[in-house]
């Protein structure tokens, strides 16, 4: 699967034709949303294989910086995310994708929280930046993936 | 105003101290989502200078890339976003933002759309890769903007 070249700005951020931008190191950024709360799930980066991948599956596929190889959410811990629907930002240099969360635990992060984001600021105007948990664990990793 | 030091995976994973990772180039990605609706507004960079003057001045604040310079978001259009939370992620190398859009356009898109994400994949399948416009125009840059 080849993606449309990249075209004139024009093109790009008011055309319809999908022209994502790959940055030098090859990604993209992805932004997962669940498709029926809005809730942002997670960040992570994308690869043409991967962006690819995703399309032909339906099952949001990353590229996995750290371990230099595609990524295909939950074929560890189950929790598949389904894409629902592909969109893309004015100049096409992000994506994100809507996904319905599924498996056991309906958990996006491997800390056990539905969502990446479980903790927020808790006063904007701390100097001491205390986080606060905005979320219930899901699942306790100890219990479900291999100590390494 | 100098952020917490990078310490341990438990204490940046599981722990209650904001201890944002800026990458090689001083830059943390950011997601901005919509406080009211959930709707994701725009994707772009901080660097630790944007973050603490979006913290100081509750307007969020970005790094502009192409112009090497802090970008007030509505410094220009008068579309300010009011930040009413600031989220981190599991390993705290993303930020997420959930802002009141405001200005006489309530737009966060240069285009003229209330989010950048305008535009889906009309059909996951399609070999062409079409796009479809998902949002109403607020208003006509060329109107707004002077001609460059």
């Amino acid at each position: 699967m080849t993606f449309p070249s990249r075209t004139t700005n024009q093109e790009i951020e008011l055309g319809t034709t999908l022209q994502p931008k790959f940055g030098a190191d090859g990604l993209i950024p992805c932004i997962t949303q669940d498709a029926a709360t809005g809730e942002v799930l997670m960040f992570a980066f994308m690869n043409a294989e991967s962006l690819a991948t995703t399309l032909k599956s339906k099952k949001a596929t990353y590229w996995s910086r750290s371990r230099s190889k595609l990524w295909m959410k939950g074929e560890e811990s189950g929790n598949v995310q389904w894409v629902k629907s592909l969109h893309t930002d004015c100049d096409q240099d992000v994506i994100l994708i809507k996904v319905e969360q599924t498996g056991s635990a309906n958990a996006s992060c491997h800390n056990g929280y539905k969502s990446c984001f479980y903790r927020r600021l808790a006063d904007l105007d701390d100097p001491a930046f205390k986080l606060e948990y905005t979320a219930e664990r899901l699942f306790d990793p100890a219990t479900v993936y291999k100590k390494k």
